[in-house]
């Protein structure tokens, strides 16, 4: 059952305008664009549901896969091309956007996992790079993702552009007060390494084969002392002398694909 | 000796505002923005050297230490706040620009060196990647990095940005037919690798301590199979199943990394 709107003041098509520049609904739900996105999120069968489709009327012939592939349960609205385009928040519309509702993951357990590979992002500022390290992330065989407070919500849109979808499979708490999580972390007894350059400790001389979150800080000054205190060791990747140090998404794809490697890349 | 210029019409600025958003000068200097670049440039003695430093009068007292630094033969300018900001190309000018003349390399002798280790971009078109790149090939002791014909330019202000001043430092040779590039490398003998995610042989299987030049291919399509023909060896990095492959400059940095690790991190 496809529904047709036409009226640009539909409180319904409002609202999703709303959801769709900051990224989520009231009530959670994350707005995405494009049919990359919408095909990930319907890919997602154990971890998300899209809940809602909209595409716009020329669009709706394209996407006739996408909305076939769509649970029975999900809302599919169709509206004029015009419509859609003050909808859509890219600059180049794609002519389909969703509403997807992603399950709630339990942190408890997935921290007492055998295969724990956690990685933190401290203070990540440019939703690009977050949405990178996501990507990477389910890639490389993390089990979740978890961000400080002060850190670029994951759920900003760019950031779900950049995870290209990877957001929708792997579990990702936002938003946590780092007190809290490290006490946490404590509790279990589960190791922490944070990167950090000035560290003469390389990051292949760590075992990395058991449970572990690693600890990545912000571009450009790196974890703050509260966090790097923390941390139960201090690892760097060995760089040439006198050059800068690496983009933060890069530098935590290397301790993930490290981690990978030493754990026979077994996901 | 610092020169004023007060006027808008001054043909000097007008030039060096279309070289500002071009990234280059007709000459073929790179134009940049901001203190981190300037600085970075001007630390890169062995490669580049600073022709012409424009500051705004407010920031003029700040950026001293750049002024002191900039070598006897560079112009310094000294133009109004107002006119600045005209100038600058970023949202949040930061007060310097400078062009930065990088001396000529030779690929012949990179292509000779005992540790040759060569990134080649095959059609990378988004510029943040490709900077990134830059960043990541000489923090990991890449010896060169060469772009294809179709690859964004290497001198694209954002691509200098995401550099992070990497560019004045590493040789680059940017825009090369790529029939012509393998001819050369052939003629010196020299190994080539691609990155390619459909290829059965894991990056940490192939033995990267010998000269070796990798090729990495464009954000979604991959490499080109008259480009992928041409390799050696396809490798891929081993990710999850049902994931999505990596990041473009991402993946390249995983390749580089795994160089480094093998070759014992010794740059």
């Amino acid at each position: 059952m496809i529904r047709e709107l036409t009226s640009p003041s539909n409180p319904l098509l409002k609202s999703l305008r709303r959801a769709l520049a900051r990224g989520v609904t009231t009530e959670g739900w994350l707005a995405v664009e494009g049919p990359h996105l919408v095909e990930e999120a319907l890919r997602a069968t154990a971890s998300a549901s899209v809940r809602r489709v909209v595409v716009g009327r020329r669009a709706a012939q394209n996407f006739q896969h996408l909305l076939s592939r769509s649970p029975s349960e999900a809302e599919i609205i169709r509206v004029p091309d015009r419509l859609f385009e003050k909808l859509a928040q890219t600059e180049t519309p794609q002519g389909v956007v969703a509403l997807v509702e992603k399950y709630p993951a339990d942190l408890e357990s997935h921290l007492n996992r055998r295969d724990c590979l956690l990685l933190v992002a401290c203070g990540i500022q440019n939703p690009g790079n977050l949405g990178t390290i996501i990507r990477s992330a389910q890639a490389l065989g993390a089990t979740a993702v978890i961000t400080l407070e002060g850190t670029v919500s994951p759920f900003n849109p760019k950031a779900v552009r950049s995870s290209a979808g990877a957001i929708f499979h792997l579990p990702v708490f936002p938003d946590f007060e780092s007190e809290k999580l490290f006490r946490r972390f404590r509790a279990v007894g589960l190791r922490t390494i944070a990167a950090d350059q000035r560290s003469p400790m390389p990051l292949s001389s760590a075992d990395l084969t058991t449970p572990v979150a690693i600890l990545i800080g912000r571009e450009a000054s790196g974890l703050p002392p509260e966090i790097s205190r923390e941390a139960g060791q201090l690892l760097s990747i060995p760089i040439g002398l006198g050059t800068d140090s690496l983009n933060a998404a890069i530098a935590a794809s290397i301790f993930l694909y490290e981690a990978a490697r030493q754990r026979g890349f077994r996901y």
